[in-house]
């Protein structure tokens, strides 16, 4: 099995705050239906898996894969999940009653009824599955980044910016470029230039699909950047690493109801940037964002932004949560990787979003990406 | 809105089931980390909404996206999720109170925590959140296909046999080709002939990566189709339907481990073609299939295959299922479409697996795609 410090470091940490919790086992996992990305940043094992970790140090990955985590998995222990006939049910059983196992918390991503069958089955064992917890203490970590992960992310974001680039030459010489030869076009790109893949579907939308806050399907064989706003939100995926930006190709002649979006959205961007500084609050940010439309008469539907890394979307986020559902309010804090994207859209009139990444360190915001409206 | 009366058909369904249950409200949902194609099956809504049936014939959407939802969706009301904060939580809480509801059930994809808080803030309310149930009756419905998505997925497969004919000319054709290159010209050869997509992530593993039984990252500028075994696992997603097939490219000189392997596995592939025909038990082929590899000193680590449609992976299953886990245990019926893809892995000879996809009519079962070991 590979050996990774990094990894062997977070899962201590894990354990630590395991003991400290008075736990004898953490449960982590991934798998079709319940994706969560903590596990390869705690193992390195990329999707589908259990994760233990025991409070005295230990880590023990349940992989389907095996070979794949032979030669990707950072654990000291690995049992094939087929020996627990690939349930994750029979798999936490089994192995709780073999480390006698008294005091256990299990990932909050755990459905209501697996949960429940397994504190029926176990009514020995003291259970614990929550909001914050394991999941929240994994998130924290997760929402500040170390220098290495900001590195990535720097790769993601040069990678993103030479895409933005290409776009409007693209967009120039041909006659006609549909959505999928865009869509197409950036994940050839990207992969040529070292990326792992795309962070998540891209999204290309020509005028008549925009009005939709992510559009379906995400590309077509539809001409892309015809009059009106079209618009192509991506990520690019660095050793796991995603950025997450959004081009708004503008062709003119805008009207006037496009116009006033066009330049709404840009202000409403231009106002957040200069909110986003060290120990501002999010949820205030996309408070004031939010109030600057009204007061134009316009309504944002979705929220201002989000952190990124392994998740396309994780904390911090811009938005008021009002469950405590595993993240702390937190204030934007040196190493943490954000989007800003401020969107308006409009059944008529086609929708519009400026979106890029941004890093706070102790000396203040730094633009990551170089995403704009462009004009055509 | 949009209205589909197959959408309306399905509701009315869930309803009737509903009111024999007893309970006033049934609740579906998808969002990210909780995927689920039962969404889109019922409403014609892709993702990102709750979707709350009710026992007296009412649908009722919550979605994400209001405009998409209004270009695509099928409900009778749609009230936009940013009225509850975008919380599951206060979305289901205060349609509950408003509508003084007295009993509902929940989906079993729920989490733990959430239903626990749920059932803490409505006592009065009685709520059922099982395997089986809702999620049970919604699954029973979309495994056996209706003579329409019969039709959907008959034009996925002819697609997918479309770029199963391409493969050998286009290794044949240029020198090198990355397993990039074999990717992103499935996906765009798919497209252009009217696929919505792809139903999941293309796979393309070369002879040094096939080892693993979903390689990662799924595609790289490696080279594909070098000395060995390289495997090519894509699906073709028509209108929401997808296909899921499995070419190997066996570029001789194999050894003779690898000519075992890859002899093994077409027979096993044979068997298990003898085996399914109407009324067979997928998990005693499974089980047959398997036997057949371990008296010949080999093991097969992933099940023989499973049912496709909305989902890459949906019911019946040809695995044995160790706990309740939302699916009864079907017999291959008429109207069934599913995978059969046995496989070999090794660390050092790499892998093989074919998979084509059947249809299982009352005349027989029908092989519906035509992906098969290459040699070259």
């Amino acid at each position: 099995m590979s050996y990774s410090t990094r990894y062997r470091s977070r899962q201590q940490q894990i354990c630590d705050y395991l003991g400290a919790e008075s736990f004898d086992v953490g449960v982590i996992l991934d798998f079709e239906g319940l994706r969560n990305h903590s596990l390869r940043y705690l193992s390195g094992q990329p999707e589908d898996a259990l994760l233990f970790l025991f409070a005295k140090g230990e880590s023990l990955l349940v992989p389907w894969d095996v070979p794949l985590a032979r030669s990707l998995a950072t654990a000291d222990k690995l049992i094939p999940y087929e020996t627990y006939s690939r349930s994750i049910f029979e798999c936490i059983k089994a192995i709780f009653q073999e480390r006698h196992i008294g005091r256990a918390e299990l990932s909050g991503i755990l459905s209501y009824p697996l949960v429940k069958a397994m504190k029926e089955a176990l009514p020995g064992v003291k259970m614990e599955c929550r909001d914050g917890g394991i999941d929240e203490t994994i998130h924290v970590m997760r929402m500040v980044k170390d220098s290495e992960e900001i590195e990535l992310l720097r790769q993601a974001c040069r990678i993103t910016d030479d895409l933005i680039e290409a776009v409007p030459v693209l967009l120039d010489d041909a006659e006609t470029v549909s959505e999928e030869q865009v869509a197409l076009f950036l994940e050839a790109e990207a992969r040529k230039r070292g990326a792992e893949g795309m962070g998540f579907d891209t999204l290309a939308a020509s005028a008549k699909r925009s009005f939709a806050i992510h559009c379906f399907p995400n590309f077509t064989s539809d001409r892309f950047g015809t009059e009106g706003f079209s618009i192509l939100d991506f990520g690019v995926r660095f050793t796991g690493y995603t950025s997450d930006v959004t081009v708004t190709v503008a062709r003119g002649p805008l009207n006037s109801k496009q116009e006033a979006m066009r330049a709404a959205v840009q202000q409403a961007y231009d106002l957040a940037k200069t909110l986003c500084e060290p120990g501002a609050d999010p949820v205030q940010v996309g408070n004031q964002v939010q109030e600057f439309f009204e007061n134009r008469g316009f309504h944002m539907p979705h929220s201002l932004g989000h952190g990124i890394g392994l998740d396309a979307h994780e904390a911090p986020l811009f938005r008021r949560l009002t469950r405590n559902d595993g993240q702390k309010k937190p204030l934007l804090l040196d190493g943490m990787v954000f989007t800003i994207e401020p969107g308006l859209y409009d059944p008529d009139q086609g929708g519009v979003r400026l979106e890029n990444d941004f890093l706070c360190t102790e000396q203040g915001v730094e633009v990551l990406t170089s995403a704009r409206i462009l004009y055509l």
